[in-house]
């Protein structure tokens, strides 16, 4: 049983990643920058994405692909600041609730409106597991850690924190209030992933945010990098 | 493709079952109860359970066995408290990383000191989504959610609220600081898991937690269910 288990999901990951490379290459062709952004539920990547992308993007046009079990909060929230924004349910099904992979993302294609945009941002599922074994086709992956989840996380989720080139601290707001070091925080980031950048923002209050907010411009100004 | 996928899983959660109950059986005839413990990560699980468990349980002799995807860092805060603790680390693999499944606390049995407990209370992986869909053999569900993960989230992970008996509601002593509504996250409990019990801690203070004490309490002290 478990061998078989086993083969399956390596047959599985195998086919996620041709279908990533082939979602890559039509993001490519359409000029659009993509991000892959992940965190645990409620670390507040809505509310980041709602103060950035509401201040607008020096001139970038962003979209967004919003990945949910189920219903449309985060997309209706999103779409009160005129940006277009798909949502993408991932259902019931083998491993689909969990994360967004490879075909979910390619099933959402048409719905895009690849021409308009600079910039695609992918808000994955909740979750600090499954949504780091899947590529979508993203250019680059970027994650959010709420100062409210407790400075352990890098070491106890070390796929996700090594998976991202961007670690966003959010809710330093909070940090008068929880035991959290930044420092230590910032030390077991170093541990599993030496060369991920990282910035310390308050979604809630907008302190740090303007960080991200040229992070995400950076990210649409890439250059595609050769095939 | 799709279709292979999903016979798969179907065949998986019926393996499981399996072999959730005979790990229930085993815990009926050892005279041990048993909590399935989840949450999203860091809401808690483990502060929550070295307040309760260092209080003692009323004569209950608790143990826990700590499910990670990689680590200890759990396990070695619980055993200061003096309390039996087993490792699991859920390791690389097919959906092995994001939850407990049967066939992995079957794994652990040998190593449980079943015979000298009462109440197993078993900590899931940090994860919102896969571990409410796999059955380990325990007699309750419960879940803690922290005011700082937002008061939507019964409605966007709602397998999770559903499969749970009992909802703690933790970390209130960050109400003051942060934007959630105990009415309104209540209500969303109430319109996925109309059943569910509930109650409102503070791991990190104590305040309300002798009423999830009192609970474990309880769940010790059930009758086993008749097969």
């Amino acid at each position: 049983m478990h061998r078989t288990r086993v083969r399956v999901v390596e047959d599985a990951l195998d086919a996620n990643d041709t279908i990533a490379r082939a979602n890559r290459a039509d993001f490519d062709g359409a000029g659009v920058r993509v991000v892959n952004l992940m965190s645990a539920p409620g670390a507040g990547k809505t509310t980041l994405l709602e103060r950035v992308l509401g201040d607008g993007l020096d001139g970038v046009r962003p979209g967004v692909l919003e990945g949910d079990v189920q219903g449309s909060f985060d997309a209706d929230r999103l779409s009160a600041l005129h940006v277009p924004v798909t949502q993408l349910n991932t259902g019931a099904g083998f491993g689909g609730e969990c994360h967004l992979d490879a075909n979910m993302v390619r099933s959402a294609l048409p719905a895009l409106p690849l021409g308009e945009i600079d910039l695609l941002v992918i808000e994955n599922v909740g979750n600090l597991v499954c949504p780091a074994e899947f590529r979508v086709g993203e250019d680059v992956r970027a994650m959010i850690s709420s100062v409210a989840e407790g400075e352990d996380k890098p070491l106890k989720y070390p796929l996700m924190f090594r998976a991202c080139e961007l670690v966003v601290v959010n809710k330093i707001d909070l940090l008068p209030h929880v035991d959290f070091s930044v420092e230590r925080f910032l030390a077991n980031v170093r541990q599993v992933n030496p060369g991920a950048e990282h910035m310390l923002v308050s979604a809630r209050t907008g302190e740090g945010v303007a960080a991200f907010r040229d992070w995400l411009v950076g990210v649409a100004q890439r250059e595609v990098a050769p095939a």
